[in-house]
């Protein structure tokens, strides 16, 4: 089933609130049969919210809108639609008594501004609203079903949920399955050489590219499922080094479970990523279990002093080279008695880079029992960048050693 | 000036990804002089991207679009434009030429299906992308100006902060005057009280309150630069306690602005934050002056070994404790040799809670040349929220105490 949604907030517009609806409808109503084809933002204006209801393509039948349902006086979305869907508002006694007894329980009297959120239509329909008292409405005309609901995200999915999605799900006749593959360490255009050319053998499956800096994550979907499981099982091998994880899996989740998996303990040496593959680690529920925590080297003194990095080291090859990163994971290794040490160094920028060192210049240690490896990467000029794929690479060379590892 | 926008991308519909993008665009016009007053969102699909570009409204001069300028098959935006807007693209040998440099330089060949990416209009422009290697397009009917950008957000604000703001604020004719005041420390409704009264009396100022779980911005808007000045300088004392600075400033920078001042040296020692604390602190360009480090004591172990935590603290009152806050502190200072230690320790949750110490309680912990203190807090069920939270919490607990450093 094809939607449309108008999202309906001046507020969006002026950059003043992001818009975090659209996309969680976007993906439910996936699951419900639906697909959001057409999408417009407009201000709280009667023209503008107007010009949208017409600009509807005919080839939809089915309409969501959010936004402008609330008591305030630029909540003129009713308004609007009871006139462009030729209903009248009609008073509805009980549902005022209602109200009127919500606000008492809560020992307040009701204001008066909120009578318009008791008005029905004589055309068309509520929509309970398990959470807030502004109901939503449902109208009809001889091109589509329309739904309008607030804003405020909690009240919008309390009416996705109990009313809207069912509703797609009736209406709707196909089902649509829907995956994601997680990868990092290879760029978008080489990841497309991959598996192009598994792709094109199969056209009833969608396939979209999500680049970021830490990595692509791969979208797949068709109504066909049969074509969807063949393609997963034909790209999987093809792109097995890279694969992390699904749908809302991070890589330090992944490098969590395999830690787990492989009963082993690391801690982290971070110079230019100042402490966030820590944080990243401690983002996963559980990760006591395994990580037992760090030394923030950012200054040479504690390089030396805490992690053990020799003084000879940091003068005749400088914080940022591949020996210090060695001597960093070992040291911290040792000093945390764990089975792996990580280690960071190196130019994160936009300032203190030399035509020898430029900016974006990192290098990853890492210590096991057996020995060390240092990696090289040349990264960006922006330091923020540089710290997140910088933390993402370390994750990953972890990753790739536990894989190796039996 | 009137601006329509078209944001690009099948994964904006089937919320594959939100669209950070569109409300920092719209908020940057607006100080160009500018405003977003149409804005549609549609797929990679020519036909759309074709009705969108139709169906700009004839008051709308300036279009900006972002997404699908990337090099995979579903990036179809630039042979979609070039056909609109009748234009043939020509090879551009010298931008292939620095192009393959550029990944050379990163030890890679050019994969060719970055060929499409040195491709420029026989009419129209290319906009110079100063951290990516897709360029943006700019093309001219007799409409509107039509502005394209890759998707990427670092990408678009590069090309909308070098090219397109200017070009905006050359033509407009009004002067916006917008300011934003970030707050931390203080709920939206007690800074709402304390600053009404105030803002009542400037009608042609606007101020909107916009709530994160690390603070509160105001955002200050006016067209008539004296009441606008006025209320700003009205506001102030009264927020002096909670407003850290202005937009895009974080609350790390400003305790780096005061550490700079005051020069004075820190070191941080998180349990329950992970590294969190020293990954923001990182973030700031030249930290390396105040910023020397820190201990992540993730496990009990090393905040015993390293940071000196006595066994009997841990015993009597846990990890999460008040004192064992305070000897953190301490503890990092003197390891480190720096004037100021801070510490975190708490239940981060969503697990691991008990009834005497619930998820979300979080003691910070202050040292300084002259003692200790630490302070507790309840926050959240949520381990992320709870993090960043904490992380806030100690950062601002630094700023008060530097600024009461005379």
């Amino acid at each position: 089933m094809k939607i449309a949604l108008i999202t309906i907030g001046t507020e969006l517009l002026n950059g003043a609130r992001t818009d975090t609806n659209a996309a969680w409808m976007g993906q439910k109503v996936i699951s419900a049969g639906g697909v959001i084809e057409w999408h417009m933002t407009v201000s709280d204006d009667k023209e503008a919210i107007v010009n949208a209801l017409d600009a509807v393509p005919q080839s939809i039948h089915t309409v969501l809108c959010t936004g402008g349902l609330g008591p305030t006086h630029d909540d003129i979305t009713p308004t609007v639609l009871y006139d462009y869907f030729d209903a009248k508002p009609e008073f509805d006694k009980s549902y005022w008594t209602l109200l009127t007894e919500k606000f008492a329980a809560r020992g307040r009297t009701i204001p008066e501004s909120n009578r318009n959120q008791a008005m029905k239509p004589d055309k068309g329909e509520t929509i309970p609203n398990p959470v807030g008292s502004a109901r939503g409405l449902h109208f009809t005309n001889n091109h589509y079903d329309c739904f309008a609901m607030p804003g405020v995200p909690a009240e919008m999915k309390a009416m996705m949920s109990g009313t809207i999605l069912p509703w797609v799900a009736s209406k709707s006749k196909v089902k649509h399955h829907i995956s994601v593959m997680r990868t990092t360490g290879i760029m978008e255009s080489a990841l497309y050489e991959k598996i192009d050319s598994i792709i094109k053998n199969y056209p009833k499956v969608q396939v979209a590219f999500l680049p970021r800096f830490t990595g692509v994550d791969l979208r797949i979907s068709s109504n066909d499922e049969a074509d969807f499981k063949d393609l997963i099982d034909q790209i999987s091998p093809a792109i097995n080094k890279y694969h992390f994880g699904g749908d809302g899996v991070g890589l330090e989740d992944a490098v969590g479970d395999l830690l787990i998996q492989r009963n082993k303990t690391i801690a982290t040496a971070e110079s230019c990523t100042g402490g966030l593959i820590g944080d990243r680690f401690t983002n996963v529920s559980g990760s006591s279990a395994y990580y037992k925590g760090g030394i923030v080297a950012y200054s040479n003194d504690v390089k030396e002093n805490i992690l053990g990095v020799k003084k000879e080291t940091l003068r005749f090859f400088g914080a940022v080279s591949e020996e210090t990163a060695l001597e960093m994971a070992k040291g911290v290794r040792q000093k945390l008695k764990t089975d792996i040490g990580i280690s960071t160094t190196g130019i994160a920028g936009p300032t203190g880079g030399t035509g020898e060192k430029p900016v974006g210049l990192i290098y990853v240690g890492l210590s096991f029992d057996g020995g060390e490896k240092a990696y090289k990467f040349t990264f960006t000029p922006s330091r923020i960048t540089n710290k997140l794929m910088t933390s993402q690479a370390a994750l990953n060379i972890t990753r790739l050693f536990l894989l190796n590892e039996s």
